[in-house]
């Protein structure tokens, strides 16, 4: 019922567009469309309506695809694009929408071909633009994503999974094993365990690296529910923690709490990236704090809408994002707090739900 | 060192189609030219040698690209291909290749505003090419990936973890963890688990369905290590194996064989298909083995060469493949077995390890 509604709104937008179909070739634009979850497809969307629409796939998905697609006209064939093109053609529909921004050269070459240059239209990001908002279903996928993700972080520190002496790779398998465990596909991105100094790296990737008391540990990582993906970064201390990670910890806690305190339907998104970084840049840190606030987060890790410097546009209700600041000290640590969030009219809804207060693990 | 060689493999072939550099933006081939793992670089690979080549990622690696590229000249810079372009014009390079098969439309309009149409040439899948056939290095990553299934299976059915009572998503999660615990860094793509009917699905994703004596139980799952894939099937029987079970598992294990068998350098690649295709179409069940025999794997879980009809070319030592013929009985059950094996001139060699006789567990 929700794919089938998306894919309404979708037919609006075309319209709206004087397009008569979109060839949908994104492999989660198609999954967010109708529900397949197979590695090759494409859809012919016609504005009409679903009598016009054809979903095509190849052999190995016959199967799956009249389960998962029950309701659209299906084909079965190997290079799913192309004989959509060819439908199109047939079809005599007009203007036929690409998405200029996932077809490669090679492949517009060969739809030009078979359906002609002038019948192709460059249609970038129309069901991106729509998989911002998310529905109840997609909610509701999140929010499990981000309880196999908190879970395994409190089975962790409940049963001594951080100890001086595990390397960052075994807390990083340790955590994603856990997460499978707790009902994850498996992770939603390559799992960061950094300690000691490689937590002042914002993207380092786990070493053997042994954990040793007084290092942060900073662990950015996430669960992958029904192809949604949760994103959540937590800095803990191990033993006890010094003055300066108390300090460098409260800051970017307060920080964190600015910009969730900023997530709110009608704000510009950059004004959430600002409210962030005006604290860290108030603390003499602003250098220190190098990427953007977070991003929105669903069937891709990284998806619209973008919060920082360089995004444009206004929260709705119903997006889902991180907010994320972290303030990295070059050769001594650093630290970040992030969570998914859904954003609201009001408060927005917290999906990551362990605590940001400081752990001394 | 390797990486050198690759490099200096690809400056051949560029030199040999007169371009004078290529812009390399798939970063699975980044990551074979230069060892970087981020996601997101662009590397700019002059056909006159490593002083003219730049490498370009953004601020988020600086700290990774230093240390993964220590030999190339790097750029920070977050539209990392758009700034190779600008370099490419600036530095007056003539014929640049790119990737054309990878560009996408909109990519390729932004370049070419910036570097000029007449100085991009469509140049796909050169890279590629390369990566068919692994040095030592290579071979080495696929071993412990292959080494980290095997371990996981053998754990699996030591310890019980095929019964009657579990079900596919358990068994499919009890294999990813292991696999994790052996060293992986994760799945090497989604795991199959596939019991009783279901098993006659070719790419059947793991259900709440319990394993039930008598049942086939195909599993196809495979790990990542360095960034290389392992590819592998089995397929059990649970409590006892009937007749018709037994002859199936017989028929794909004499078919697998001769497919192996066939795997040689200088062979047709679509013989080698042919050679375990016999087998089935020789048993009248050509019509159930719907796919092809097998495909390239490494970096990428799917890559070049295909083993099937529709492939061509020749084997070449040190081509990593897999060999998976099934035959699969619709409503009843089906077989498929697979192993990755590496091409020599004589026997290949097999990297899976897992025995293939009939397993009753």
């Amino acid at each position: 019922m929700s794919r089938l509604r998306r894919r309404e709104a979708l037919r609006a937008d075309l319209r709206s567009r004087d397009l008569d179909a979109l060839l949908v070739t994104d492999l989660l634009n198609i999954r967010y469309l109708t529900g397949f979850t197979g590695s090759n497809a494409a859809l012919l969307l016609h504005a009409c309506g679903e009598d016009g629409t054809v979903f095509c796939t190849d052999g190995r998905y016959r199967a799956q695809s009249e389960r998962q697609v029950p309701g659209l006209r299906r084909v079965i064939e190997r290079g799913s694009d192309r004989r959509l093109a060819r439908e199109a053609r047939d079809a005599g529909v007009g203007a036929v929408g690409f998405e200029s921004h996932v077809v490669t050269v090679d492949e517009y070459e060969a739809l030009a071909d078979i359906a002609g240059a002038q019948r192709l239209h460059k249609a970038s990001r129309l069901v991106e633009q729509l998989r911002q908002v998310k529905d109840a279903e997609e909610i509701g996928a999140l929010r499990a994503a981000c309880v196999a993700a908190d879970t395994a972080l409190a089975g962790l520190l409940a049963e001594g999974g951080l100890r001086p002496g595990r390397t960052e790779r075994e807390v990083a398998r340790d955590l994603e094993a856990r997460m499978v465990q707790a009902g994850a596909a498996g992770p939603s991105f390559e799992t960061i365990v950094a300690a000691g100094a490689h937590s002042a790296v914002p993207h380092h990737r786990p070493t053997d690296a042994e954990l040793r008391t007084g290092d942060f540990v900073k662990m950015d990582f996430g669960a992958l529910v029904d192809g949604y993906h949760s994103d959540m970064t937590r800095t803990v201390v191990l033993g006890e923690a010094a003055d300066w990670q108390r300090d460098l910890y409260s800051l970017v806690a307060a920080a964190q709490a600015a910009g969730r305190t900023a997530l709110r339907s009608g704000t510009e998104v950059r004004d959430v990236d600002t409210a962030a970084r005006t604290v860290i840049d108030g603390a003499g840190h602003g250098e220190e704090f190098p990427h953007g606030l977070g991003h929105g987060v669903g069937l891709a890790i990284h998806e619209a809408p973008t919060l920082s410097q360089l995004g444009a546009g206004t929260l709705e209700s119903g997006m889902a994002v991180t907010v994320e600041p972290g303030v990295y000290l070059d050769g001594r640590g650093g630290v970040r707090i992030e969570d998914t969030l859904v954003v609201g009219d009001g408060d927005p809804e917290l999906l990551t739900l362990t605590t940001k207060d400081l752990v001394v693990a």
